[in-house]
């Protein structure tokens, strides 16, 4: 059993405060998404609400995509190689590629790479401290690392927004 | 002109250090609300895409009355009162009722009402310091300021999510 997602932001051992309260809202947020998808099979994930929609699984490819790259902007502190933008692109812009192509996965899939990938961020932000936070991205200068991480979980929430929309709409 | 939304989280001066990194949030996501509806008319605000769609506008009312309602909780330590609850409880609960009578309001309306809940929020976040942002909330002890005020961030940008969503499907 998944214990139930604290509803307290505050720092958290391990990490220095701010980054604390941060992981709080990153793991708050990833709780609801996990609710938000749990027990859907795969021709679930797979159904298209419409001929413009993203499926659920393609939205939650989109999810793990977007924090792999913002690993790579701040951890790694340099843009996406070319070879990371065109294995990710599909499901970082969505659309007709990725209703094509991001199909029959079973939810333990995307529930595995989720899971993998924000170990990689809490351990990449366990390392680092409130002056690192605050820090501008160098790949992206006019953004700072706690704006960063803060969109994570937005563009998150954003699209778990959507995910309950359509699975409350699932033939 | 508005001047475009920070993208960056950090201390904001008038604020304590963990408020304004929390009110650099609140107003970030409350940009791409605003963004989201831009330019909108009063029956692209109403239009319902399904038969249980909530409107892009019953979606603003909602965004509104939720900030009101963590506003009583965390700045007036008390629960809803019956009266505030009877006013609220349509945008609150949203579905068959709000579909009848959140209706026929132009943007300006809900812009203004966004605008004028929100510095009430701001007033109040302005007026007290990191140590509250961290207390446990009286009327509903499992959570703390902190969270409650992520939350009302978190719920704005899930629905914005779902405006996005319909808006490009307007007819």
């Amino acid at each position: 059993m998944t214990p139930p997602p604290s509803l307290r932001i505050e720092p958290i051992p391990g990490y220095s405060p701010t980054i604390g309260r941060l992981v709080g809202m990153l793991t708050y947020s990833r709780s609801t998404t996990l609710a938000a998808v749990q027990g859907v099979t795969m021709a679930q994930l797979d159904h298209l609400h419409d001929e413009r929609s993203n499926s659920i699984g393609a939205l939650l490819a989109h999810i793990c995509v977007v924090e792999q790259s913002y690993q790579v902007l701040t951890f790694e502190d340099r843009p996406l190689s070319p070879e990371e933008n065109e294995r990710w692109a599909t499901a970082l812009t969505l659309g007709e590629s990725g209703r094509l192509t991001l199909r029959e996965r079973p939810l333990e899939h995307y529930v595995e790479q989720l899971t993998a990938v924000r170990q990689k961020t809490l351990d990449g932000l366990a390392a680092r401290d409130d002056a690192w936070l605050e820090q501008a991205v160098s790949p992206a200068p006019r953004i700072n690392a706690h704006w960063a991480w803060f969109h994570v979980a937005e563009d998150e929430i954003n699209h778990r927004g959507q995910i309950r929309w359509l699975r409350s709409r699932l033939p």
